[in-house]
């Protein structure tokens, strides 16, 4: 058997199954709204942050998880004593107000939840500290405050020797036409913005990369994202989340990083499975109009981040596909079921 | 060694120790709030849910989980077959947004985070079903929307056999008028609330009652609380919550319930343990003018809770206490840390 995430204990059609099986239950509360003076958009079902909406505004609300990670940062920790809880956490809040940015919504509060099988698990001081020093850092890079959080005790549902890290973010989009809709158009370029590594669900300890100040940015420029993606779980499939079925031509893959490489060539991983399940290089990806396309890379390039045309959008009547042709790789839309 | 939840795996000074770290850590990020046009009230931190405001409003956003009540759930489904998870997750609504609701805020949007060891967890039809059908029940009896959610599969993390409930809230309190600051004054009335057992830090599995139709409905009425308190961990010890020092003396405590009564009369638990542990049928307490408390029973009768007058609150000079004279327990302020 092919290194894959079944052997991991995540069979993505369960989760998936039970994801609908909310989805549905939820519309079902979308009335609730009415009192408050909100509105449930037509479109937010699905989308990576739920969205709210005002008459001048949309109020943003995301629930996020970091993954198993950190079981990778706490083997390193008992192999060599470097304790890597600083960019794990950063992680975590990259990993909640990215979903948020990819709605255009900008994160205002990040509350965390750190959930331990034993309370003792906080009293190694260095890690806790270093715990809270990259949350307050990441909710700096976002742009947001740090709102509180939940920091329970769980015996005997997980695991005395590592942490579950979670979190949610309250954003905001105003004025309204800045949310990202996905009015993606035949013919739209692709824009890629790098990232650190394997992302959250990855393999090694760089922090992820936080987007939220390119999406501010081109808030700010006046620059139009058509749709965002955050590269994380199902690698590049993930282009594909919009529902209306297109073509997303990638011309212009970037080499792949040389961990990647290695696993690809070396490992039990083929090519096919490493880009559907790992971001390869990508964190951040947005297809916009060919004449925008130099603004955005300008916005990137502005704020910071490594970013380039890798490719388009084609229209090919009801095919929905992810396609690499220089690597032979083609990903049809029913490998994708997230919404 | 009596029952406490030091054998449960939960030391305090732990998790309260790692609470204040992120405290210190969460204020240094408050200025990022200024670029949003929102600011960080000067007392909002250690309340039960985080509070940012504008102009005309506060926006709310909590973080809050369940604890480890499901594993009595789990114990009960091996055991009889029967399927409690309906139950357990209007529980987990409960706690998120019974500490919105001490704030004055209303919920509008509750997220979801159920975190699994194996995503088979999920493929038990109709525990899963009497999950997502609770989840939503536990929303319309908050008057909220269910706005997504996390559902990650953590192996290495998360015991296989159990799932980690928790999920956030996004409030709001406008006019601002309405929220619950704090401002206890000497002669206050405490009026209690009835639980529906052992609620949310327990051991039984009838769902914790949600508060927010009460203070909902003191609103509506114009009838101000000036202190209010969910009773979870900590027991009767959560009404000293706020920092001010106050001797909140309970002059009218109703009979333990029967539960409650057999563990300390037959069990190991002592009957000062038990009113610092549990709830002992009392799952929100409110301070409120002398004169207005009269209202406040009316706005509870009406809103379908089982409300009474429970004590009042006295000046001591600097002391800050929970007494119950009938009783023959005092608890002191250096008791409870939780700011």
């Amino acid at each position: 058997m092919s290194l894959s995430y079944d052997s991991s204990g995540v069979r993505y059609d369960q989760l998936d199954g039970f994801k609908r099986a909310c989805q549905r239950a939820a519309r079902t509360t979308a009335g609730e709204l009415a009192a408050h003076g909100y509105a449930e958009p037509a479109t937010t079902r699905g989308e990576s942050a739920y969205l709210i909406e005002a008459a001048d505004h949309y109020l943003a609300h995301v629930e996020e998880g970091l993954g198993t990670k950190n079981l990778v940062a706490d083997a390193v920790y008992a192999a060599t004593g470097r304790n890597f809880y600083r960019e794990i956490a950063i992680d975590t809040v990259a990993t909640i107000v990215n979903d948020l940015a990819t709605c255009g919504a900008l994160p205002i509060s990040v509350a965390m939840h750190a959930a331990v099988g034993d309370s003792g698990w906080f009293a190694d001081e260095g890690r806790m500290q270093a715990l809270v020093d990259g949350w307050a850092e990441g909710c700096r890079r976002a742009g947001a405050v740090w709102g509180g959080g939940e920091t329970p005790a769980l015996q005997g549902i997980v695991n005395p020797a590592t942490v579950v890290l979670a979190g949610s973010a309250v954003g905001r989009i105003a004025p309204k036409h800045l949310r990202i809709t996905g009015d993606v158009r035949e013919g739209d370029a692709i824009v890629f913005l790098a990232s650190s590594g394997v992302q959250t669900n990855g393999l090694l300890l760089a922090p992820s990369v936080i987007y939220v100040a390119f999406v501010r940015e081109c808030q700010r420029r006046g620059v139009k994202l058509n749709y965002a993606a955050h590269v994380t779980g199902h690698g590049w499939r993930k282009l594909m989340r919009l529902e209306e079925p297109f073509v997303y031509e990638i011309t212009a893959p970037r080499e792949a990083p040389a961990l990647f490489k290695f696993l690809m060539e070396a490992g039990p991983i083929t090519r096919r499975e490493a880009y559907a399940t790992f971001n390869l290089g990508v964190g951040f990806a947005a297809c916009v109009a060919p004449a925008a396309a130099d603004a955005v890379l300008a916005a990137a390039q502005a704020t910071g981040y490594d970013a380039w045309l890798a490719g388009r959008v084609r229209k090919d009547g009801a095919r929905k596909a992810v396609v690499v042709p220089s690597l032979g790789l083609a990903y049809e839309g029913d490998t994708l079921q997230v919404r």
